[in-house]
């Protein structure tokens, strides 16, 4: 059995439901690698061998070495038997596409690490909120983005199932982190000549969801512009 | 830390995976209480403290003792510090309207057992479908529907958020069983004078999908006509 623990859902921080709810302590008790965010929507997490980093929206990189920072959403899990995988001309489109087929993920949960040299990364970050925190969709049409060439790093993410679409990011949502641990963010685009990694499926999703949260419980959701405002607030292109 | 445990989804059943993918005696460790469905989408299950109950769509009642018969879809949770409730007047009209709001429901799972004597039931039975497998709501437009009056029994089951409504069903989802286990099913309707049971509130779905399932891998979900269909099939009124 191999678990995908995930704390919050995309739907409550479409709601405005930004606030921390989870400390780093107690997430990381679920999972070494993964993504996420911090309280009130702060930048772009990538936990990385159980090492936390955030990209900021200056475009700055914080090594996060305290663990009573809250979040409000995020996804980890402890990697285990993962599938080896080198791929070619590698950009979304491949990973969309062929990728998803040859390793039939339409209907599950995976991760996804690759490492390597990028001809080109684009990426952006969350700037962060402060209450009454707006909508994910508002935060969406403001957000910094950045591009780098010439650049060796890591993408990191999971892919989930269309069906899965309301409450996570469905298909693929990747983070990037360079090796010398200086850029990173949300991915919306890239390419590279060749990648290295890894590819693990779950056959558990760990829904976890901040039942104490009144902000949480009292949220309403309008499931009609739920969908079309994640596409444009987690869109990877 | 309380948890629901969930195998399958509503959105395969939809797409014709209605093949047994856990057996009873693994759904069991995952609690003891629950509903679901038989391989072939034969029948309703009642899950009550252990004991396996199966309403098949002639009207029967059937005690499932082995443990080796599989599931494509159940829903179970073992009862952790339950809320006691006492309801008068009872019908889905309390249950959906005044009773989700007293105890914020709206965004959270909770499994509801209440007990009691009904002036009316309404069911309905899923008969047993052969491979190739029609979709759910093919299915649903041939079952079974059957009526008691002045029955004593148990309603039980769960209600999920609107934003899992792809994966499970939106809102409450409740089967019948009475007291002489002779009348059991999917809960269309009911009223009620008088009905104690208790509440409880999960702050975890443990959500796990058949990976090893080709059917299930392969099988495609069109999200357009997903909502219409579980409203249809799985409808409680």
């Amino acid at each position: 059995m191999s678990t995908l623990y995930e704390h919050g859902t995309l739907a409550a921080l479409m709601t405005g439901s930004m606030a921390g709810t989870i400390t780093v302590a107690d997430l990381l008790k679920h999972g070494n690698n993964g993504i996420g965010t911090f309280d009130g929507l702060n930048g772009e997490v990538i936990i990385l061998d159980g090492e936390v980093y955030q990209a900021v929206s200056d475009g700055h990189v914080n090594h996060v070495t305290t663990r009573d920072a809250k979040m409000p959403f995020a996804s980890v899990h402890f990697p285990d038997h993962p599938t080896p995988v080198q791929l070619d001309k590698v950009a979304f489109d491949l990973l969309n596409g062929q990728f998803v087929k040859d390793h039939q993920l339409a209907n599950v949960f995976a991760f996804l690490k690759l490492q390597g040299h990028f001809e080109k990364v684009h990426t952006r970050i969350a700037p962060k909120q402060e209450p009454p925190y707006p909508s994910l969709l508002q935060v969406a049409q403001g957000q910094p983005e950045f591009q780098r060439e010439n650049i060796d790093g890591t993408i990191l993410g999971y892919y989930a199932p269309d069906v899965f679409g309301s409450i996570t990011a469905a298909g693929w949502h990747l983070h990037f982190i360079s090796d010398d641990r200086q850029f990173a963010g949300h991915l919306l685009g890239f390419s590279a000549d060749h990648l290295a990694g890894d590819l693990q499926v779950f056959d558990t999703l760990e829904q976890h969801l901040p039942i104490e949260d009144q902000a949480f419980r009292q949220g309403r959701v309008d499931l009609k512009s739920l969908r079309a405002g994640i596409a444009a607030s987690e869109g990877s292109k």
